[in-house]
């Protein structure tokens, strides 16, 4: 929990410093609130809450037959369960700006760092309680939300986690506009799920799978045309935007796609100085069904960890719609904590990390109970001074029984009180990393180790 | 939610500083882990999880019947549902203590702020979702656990919410002794449930619902001997204490109830200096049959606040002794969060706190597109000079709807960004409470904020 407290605290600490504001909503939603939201298989996956005190219910009779229909039909009963477990933080939140709408101020910029459930067979990586963390801008189409989302993966991973990434950046709009030019815009899905495995199984299998989603030979030739003067692996910027916009040059979407995608990549140039991390990759569709604009995905560039995606987003044009509320449109950013942990843990990254501001840094241990309540008046010290203490609280003959709590907990530092140091003040500071050990006075003791 | 972490914060801060862990438990757990702990109105309270996947099942004769089984019967059928939200901390530690007691060092200092759940009508302070927040110390019988324990109330109290306390303390020995002397050893519960009232209803009705509970003539002369000898309003703590151990001398128990409260009275007045808010409480009870020792209980001192427990605890014998592990004892105290926030609501504390580490502290306006990205630059320098800082996302005309944004956002500061302020890099910072403007430079803007 420490280590994982880490990485909610820096990233909460980013988000604040950008104006975020948090949120929270409640574990249980109305079940309807988030029934056909997520696909047949994620209404399945919906942790459902039984009804409290069916037995003192008066119509047994038609709970009975609820229960069976439900059984049968698979639906659910309003009877039996009204609630159930979110499953993400973007409904939720959906539900909440709908219900709110008059008292929130928009632009409205909120973040939200809670646990969602999902009744799936636990295993590695997947859980059925784990952390979503979100952020997200809404009431406002400007590209600058765009910029400060990628301003904070950049300090986040940069100066935060210190984890080596990358952002990959593409826009629904220039997908569009391929698919508009070459004459497949109602294939649009088709291509840019194929186009996404291009660097996985070359570019072969990317063509066999367009022919048969019934792609047109003409259509297939044209876009080969613009992926093989276009290699996804060049990282020269200009020559790929060049020929896009040559490509796209007769599509009104694609031309603003183009100038979306222009406009962010030179204010990253302008404003952040590890602008060499941000690529336009034109693979990336990521949920393309619900980005309208920019699309945003972040991996670890570290060597020996496997490629995975750590933080991902985009803008949408319609956060609120299926409540509701039409035309909320927004742009936002969420971190995968369990893969970000994962990836801290392979590269070694938590050793680095003083944790001494959550966990105790000083551990008074002592030969007997008048110099443990001596310790007492040490300890208020140490604390005013905003060291985390423990004094061991038992009188033990054993002070290898102390040290031994103190490696346990990974204590750094501990001072032993007998007889001697009651008398002279003069007390010794054990360091547990090197062993050193020192003579020193409490003063000392508080200036080294604040 | 900025004020409730404001209280989260400084309790978790303080609970650190004392060496205490953080853990968190999942939201659900086995059923069986949870019935038969909290009464059988805790058990109606408890919210089930629904088995997922009931329909897909092959034997939904059987499910039908189990259905009826527990309609019928109010029982839990495990193949209707097999897991429950939380009700409270407690239970959910003690299966975390068995299940990890060989991973454990002990003495454990543990500290736990989650979410609970229960099926209650909600109605104002009772909600269905709620928070506690307890810190504990088990496998230690050291009295040094309950003055930090002490020490941390008021550090919280006074140091960090700055709410007016009284602490209450008593011992269970004490009231055993009590009951041994005036030979009613059987009706503890009955005299302490009694003894409770004793300044809400009066020594007469205090002494009928004793005889009504059976106690003896003679006891109850006794015991009244004791309660007019020690008049439960005087605050002169050695009086009491001289009465009492004339009172309690023939009790074993009593009297080592009196040496732990005099070990922690003289402790409390060597260490905390607002030892005055410390009372002895021979009416103090709570959850009798859980504690075993040490009994305390927090209220706020203020005038003009209903006198409510916002923190509670007390040593106890035998937390995870249901779950198999026997002999696990242990001290622990619980803050009542909604109560402080009530408290500190009424009491106008939460606007005497600077909240802007939470929320933006700064505001950028601006005049139109050239500008606002003439700020974006500028906000790097604040952020990084740990200012909380926002850009308006949008151009817009009126200068005035950036104000209002900056009012409806509580944003105590605005710089606005026009042509002139490009060009000499004299920007105008506007005070938003006092309505003072100032000329000055970012440099300015950035130590003056910081």
């Amino acid at each position: 929990m420490v280590r994982r407290n880490y990485i909610f605290d820096t990233i909460r600490k980013v988000f604040q410093r950008y104006g975020f504001s948090p949120i929270e909503t409640p574990a249980m939603e109305n079940i309807e609130t988030l029934t056909g939201k997520y696909g047949d298989e994620g209404d399945q996956l919906l942790f459902k809450i039984l009804n409290s005190r069916q037995f003192e219910a008066k119509n047994k009779e038609e709970l009975k037959k609820e229960y069976e229909k439900s059984l049968e039909k698979n639906i659910n009963s309003p009877l039996l369960t009204e609630r159930a477990l979110r499953y993400d933080l973007t409904v939720p939140f959906a539900r909440y700006v709908v219900q709110h709408q008059n008292e929130i101020t928009f632009p409205f910029r909120r973040y939200q760092i809670q646990p969602v459930w999902r009744a799936d067979k636990p295993q590695k990586g997947r859980y059925r309680e784990f952390f979503q963390c979100d952020a997200d801008v809404i009431g406002s189409n400007s590209l600058l939300n765009e910029l400060e989302l990628l301003q904070i993966i950049d300090e986040v991973f940069h100066l935060g986690l210190r984890i080596p990434y990358v952002v990959k950046l593409n826009n629904r709009k220039i997908l569009s506009g391929i698919a508009e030019v070459i004459d497949e815009k109602d294939k649009l899905v088709d291509i840019t799920v194929a186009i996404d495995k291009l660097d996985k199984v070359g570019f072969d299998l990317v063509i066999q799978e367009l022919t048969e989603k019934g792609l047109s030979e003409k259509g297939i030739a044209h876009l080969r045309e613009l992926l093989e003067g276009l290699p996804l692996t060049d990282n020269s910027y200009d020559n790929r935007i060049a020929q896009l916009k040559e490509f796209l040059k007769n599509s009104d979407v694609g031309k603003k796609g183009i100038e979306e995608i222009e406009y962010l990549f030179q204010s990253i140039n302008e404003n952040i100085s590890r602008n060499l991390n941000f690529e336009l990759d034109l693979t990336l569709a990521r949920g393309l069904n619900y980005y309208t604009g920019t699309i945003i995905e972040v991996k670890t560039k570290a060597a020996h960890v496997l490629l995975s995606s750590i933080c991902g987003g985009g803008r949408y044009d319609d956060l609120t719609g299926v409540f509701g509320l039409k035309g909320v449109s927004g742009v936002g950013i969420s971190f995968g904590i369990d893969r970000i942990f994962d990836v801290m843990n392979e590269l070694n990254l938590f050793d680095k990390i003083d944790y001494t501001s959550q966990t105790t840094k000083l551990l008074f241990a002592h030969f007997g109970e008048t110099e443990r309540d001596y310790c007492i008046s040490l300890a208020i010290q140490t604390r005013s001074a905003g060291i985390n203490t423990e004094i061991y609280p038992d009188v033990v003959k054993k002070i290898s029984k102390q040290f031994d709590y103190a490696n346990k907990k990974q204590i750094p530092f501990v001072v032993v009180i007998g007889g001697d140091e009651m008398q002279s003040g003069e007390l010794s500071l054990k360091n547990m990393v090197s062993g050193e050990q020192t003579k020193t006075k409490i003063e000392d003791i508080i200036s080294k180790l604040k």
